[in-house]
């Protein structure tokens, strides 16, 4: 297992839209995606985009806003009302090799591997398990994403 | 104000020790850097380097240990005791002209303008105007920053 790239960090918020301008506005955002539901989740998503190095693609945010209060961001933002730091995303090149891996340390996993928002396998471990960070692992999109099977 | 390059997201930990070993065995990380001491701050810290894109440098996980009871960490731990994500940090290219876009915007800064653990001079803002961020601001590494003043 080699650490990937930090696809993204997971930031809930009570209001994705008070989010996107808080980032657009205070902060100087210029690429951000438009909120789409993952209602299998449970969430609202977007995805503000931060410049790497050399005009390469850096690290995301990911916007997160409860549906409803049976989502699993409902507790954290009942801690947390404001919003705030919620998991980051670390990419592996194989979802089941990765899965395997934890696995075989004994990390607990959290659900089976599913598609996240991205497109591409994802599943979540413990935060109790990554020294308090819910951590989610993400299969790296692959440039031919965009073609037809 | 334009959106900076996110160069690292810090995360307490109870153990710097602890979470070293956390992300070169479980995670893979190759290269951390070596702890240290800021006293002033009252924390232990080091950077856990991970890829960016087509061999950039990508974001970086500051982990952050108390150095004793009086550490503005020492608080965070006591709610979270395993640790967890604990701020954000943006680059900018100017470190004056960014704390006056932020003073205009009404956003409390928490202390005078210092020189971070890169070297570089740094601010806090109060998460209770980040949308419960807590959100460091740093003047960019320059590539000379080696030579003498």
């Amino acid at each position: 297992m080699k650490l990937g790239r930090l696809n993204h960090i997971g930031v809930a918020t009570p209001s994705i839209a008070d989010s996107i301008a808080h980032y657009r506005e205070a902060l100087g955002a210029t690429t951000i995606s438009e909120p789409f539901d993952m209602a299998e989740q449970g969430v609202k998503v977007c995805f503000v985009d931060t410049p790497g190095e050399n005009g390469t693609n850096g690290t995301q945010i990911e916007l997160i806003e409860p549906l409803d209060a049976n989502s699993p961001i409902h507790g954290f933002l009942a801690k947390n009302p404001l919003g705030g730091q919620h998991h980051l995303c670390f990419e592996v090149a194989d979802i089941a090799e990765a899965r395997a891996w934890f696995e075989g340390l004994g990390k607990r996993i959290l659900g089976p591997t599913r598609i996240g928002a991205h497109g591409t396998p994802i599943f979540f471990l413990h935060p109790k398990d990554m020294m308090g960070q819910l951590t989610e692992i993400m299969e790296s999109p692959r440039d031919d994403s965009h073609l037809p099977n």
